[in-house]
């Protein structure tokens, strides 16, 4: 059976495993204080380019996006997301758990248009009397977005400005960041994105690590005993090690960019290689998750041989299904799925 | 550097990550439905003698704790607990966080009085009016204690019969289960505890694996959705097979209890030893978590060449330190230490 | 200065004031167990011909909504609203900082549409796996609306069919109850909204009340221990006879329904006069809200002899106002309003 | 019957219900911005010596607290309360449903001891790691307290002394405040309040109003968005008048004192005689609560002819019960109240 399911399919990267084995038995403190968290953070500060970086690692993104989101806001304040993001859509209301709004705007292939948020911003503080209403106190992003898409470089800064200039810090989801990273044609690089928004995490899970993400706040602005949010928020790990290894190793020689780039490699091939064949993209998307639109028995048909995740009903007759490559895709796979459409 | 600071200073049990390794490029679905993870739910269940239970695998105690309270407890009850409990006193506040109130009753060596919470109980039923109250809604235990003492079988039943007796689902927080089964002189073992408990956990995190918990509701009273519950929480792993190969591994062959044992063996040993030599231990403790009372300055020794945890002033003096075995203890290293005092 | 602001810009009906200085020297206890809201609650009974009905009088409308909504809900569901709700608009994140996601669907002038609920919930249920989403615990209508429109009976039947074809209660917000009942050509009537709500208020603030309103659980449903969930919210009046007396006054002769008539019948004359004289207004209300579109520089004009409400921005030159009548309006008020447009 | 529960068994004072009737067709806007409210804050200030107060009038104390708690705290931050203290115990958890935690120290007749505290907060942040607690972020005290005790000048400059030099805001519940101004023996007044707390409230509710507790943050320090936290908690009135309007007249030629005055009388009075007859009292209180220790037989008889709270059992034959005094109770009621003892 083939699997493009999506990019957590399978482990870790050989290189983690062998870490882990290999520091088995040196004795660390515990809640994230031993030296291979230091030494990642170290080097993620590097990657980023912002020495003033305070890095936690957490374990998964619901869970960072909880905590970053209700460490940031007052009571009274929500975050602004696009109506597609994914703390509006798909964590199971992680951020009302906390006491929080989600305050939406329009999505376009999965991104905030800049112009919108803004107008959203000026209807809020407008004319009317906005007492009774939740403030907006953040904004929320998603780079690579949960279609696959990706900012550019002016529209990352416009909504870097626009956030700014109302005194609202932004954070961005980067869930899967390495492929965003990696995708052919972007002008956004990490160093950019420490520089525009105030806080993002650098998604581990789905790019290579077991399990893990890195919470980064760039601007000397890490939330007052941030630990303790953590631990509050049930998010803090005995053997922080853990996290800090996987970390480390993936931010050694590069490796993290090299296994997105892989993914990103196979992930244009395949959709290449769809569109020769004449098949039907929901968008063009430059990362690792590929959207393809198939009549519903000819789905039916590929199921049996392949696994893939449902994405939504194209219309009466059509699926969009989601097919994801990732740092452990072979290409041999990709070329054996082609075969069978 | 001799380090018995605590039961998670080391990686994971070798076996583990052969296993983690040997399984790394199988391609499985995420969120806890791979086979790895049903594997080793019906090794659990075989080994607490439970075919009915309903597990579900979470990265950690105090996570545990925060996702079952708040999924068990209406919007106006609170959790019954020792003073000392876990919930009660280094969690940061996570059961707060979700809204509801710790009720606590005195603690006796960390344990709660089976008489006391009865007491506690028909007080609050009694004659007063109890309407602007915390209502209780379920008690907490655990087993071993924070300060390593473990309940009788007779203390355990006493406790679930008045719980019951109450409607209150009882829930026993197994952070260290394991080093508590293997004392040598308990008769509580994972059938009587799954037979006195509505839901518990069993740790895997301080017991030899790199992360996890396995959360047990023992009497069909999962709640619903539950897996969308751990999801609000935060608490729901992409790569759900981390955990499940673990607790797979742990529950093969023995393996857990074997690994406790050592700790056990090695911690009954060192208190005998540390009692021979004329120390005061702030308490008999059966388990792996040893408290002993020494001089300050004669701590202030010890710590140029161990580390450990400072647990709490004795008097003017003295300080309680905690040393702690684990898997992975060494024997040496204990000699070691024990040449120290 | 003329004044249309509202229906809450005077104090209360001049028969509760009389019933309160009455009984001012009446010793009775607390917290809503006197006499004057025991005989509220029978009247309120009958006028809404649901004798198992349980009745709770409380302060304000966001406190209702917070109350109910959050006593239903499981800690994992939401609430179904219109995306024009007050709930999800202008309560400031009340539901939310009880942990509750408001689930919006399109408004039609202020009203859901019943296609479009049953869509909704169609589609969570449907294809897609929706266990990573916020459930759908309960629905919220507010009839008349936010914008003055009115449910007809079919509409309202309808809804509560899909409702409970769900197993989900539905909740009527009636802050301005009244006065939808008193609408000309409206076929809802109070024991038609009990038979097919599980809970609704009838505002009593809004319509010549000094404060207070009715919460009704019609099914049996009334969730445990409902006073101490009020009480929790911070709901709970000492002072319970304050309200209980009101409502006595309001349903004592149809007092409620005739002050409501008096609202209805200058606020369509004001209808009438302004058509007549070529206004035009947002929509057709058939209550005692009316929405004036006006040209601003008419409108800046208008403000300086007549207090009114900002309602929205209808074009770049244009705006809408609300004008509102009350049991309080006097004609003479009203026809000096339309002698200045 | 002879009522002496509570001190919240009558309406209001007549003054207040007369100023009720005679502004009622005053035609104001709504949510606090009236006349009366402006002019009662103005009142407030002045009596309390501190221009710089902002005011906001609440429905009840529960609320109060909630709200001002709940505004001041950081996520992470727990309340510092005596055991005895109202929002540790008869509350219903209103502080937990916001996510704070109530840490409790020893109570003395209600009152916590300012050495205790400073223990408390010094161990606190002592020895040990407190990262995995709640922190302490602000102090709650009552005055009187529940048992109807007072603290001293001394006590309160103490104890806020202390606050101050763990950067910790002071709060004080004076639900009950003008039966502690009015005591015959206190060297507290309203200035002395004000300067040494952050944030207090005036109880109308028990003090003669229909209703209203008055919020006053002296420092400059009321939270930002303030009325928008209290819309968000339920706790904005639409007619803010009604609490305003009470205020007003209560703050207007020493209204709330004198009242406060008359029922400390009577209480004074009623404890003198119970004395003289031989009565044990629970404690010295010097306010309008008295607690009278009844054998269990002479309290049944008593409870053919008088209202009274059960308070708690003294021992195996003898109850505690409150007798509260009011602005409204009559003096030849004390006197039969005393002839049937």
């Amino acid at each position: 059976m083939l699997n493009f399911e999506s990019d957590y399919i399978e482990g870790a990267h050989p290189k983690i495993l062998e870490k882990l084995v290999d520091t088995n038995y040196v004795q660390v403190s515990g809640y994230g204080v031993d030296q291979y968290s230091l030494s990642a953070k170290e080097k993620i500060k590097e990657a980023i380019q912002c020495p003033e970086a305070a890095i936690t690692f957490l374990a998964g993104g619901t869970q960072a996006n909880q905590i970053v989101i209700d460490s940031i806001l007052d009571t009274y304040e929500g975050v602004v997301s696009a109506v597609s993001g994914h703390i509006a859509t798909h964590e199971a209301g992680a951020i009302e758990l906390c006491g929080h709004k989600v305050l939406t705007i329009p999505e376009h292939q999965g991104k905030m248009d800049p112009q919108e948020l803004e107008a959203f911003l000026k209807n809020f503080y407008g004319d009317g009397n906005h007492e009774h209403m939740v403030f907006p106190g953040m904004v929320y992003i998603t780079h690579p977005t949960e279609y696959g898409t990706l900012y550019t470089r002016d529209e990352l800064m416009a909504i870097s400005d626009i956030c700014h200039s109302f005194n609202l810090p932004l954070y961005l989801d980067g869930a899967r960041m390495g492929y965003g990273l990696m995708a052919y044609d972007t002008d956004v690089d990490l160093p950019l994105i420490a520089k525009c928004v105030d806080v993002f995490y650098i998604g581990g899970t789905k790019v290579g690590a077991l399990i893990g993400e890195a919470v980064i706040f760039t601007k000397g602005n890490e939330p007052t005993h941030f630990i303790t949010r953590v631990k509050q928020h049930g998010g803090l790990l005995a053997k922080g090690r853990l996290i800090g290894i996987q970390f480390d190793v993936l931010f050694t020689d590069d490796l993290y960019m090299k296994i997105a780039k892989h993914a990103i490699d196979l992930a244009m091939y395949l959709k290449e290689e769809l569109r020769k064949k004449g098949y039907q993209l929901l968008l063009d998307s430059p990362t690792n998750q590929q959207f393809l639109i198939l009549e519903d028995a000819r789905m039916e048909e590929l199921k049996k041989e392949v696994s893939f995740s449902f994405w939504e009903k194209y219309d009466e007759n059509h699926t969009v299904i989601r097919l994801a490559t990732s740092w452990a895709t072979k290409k041999e796979n990709v070329d054996r799925l082609l075969a069978l459409l």
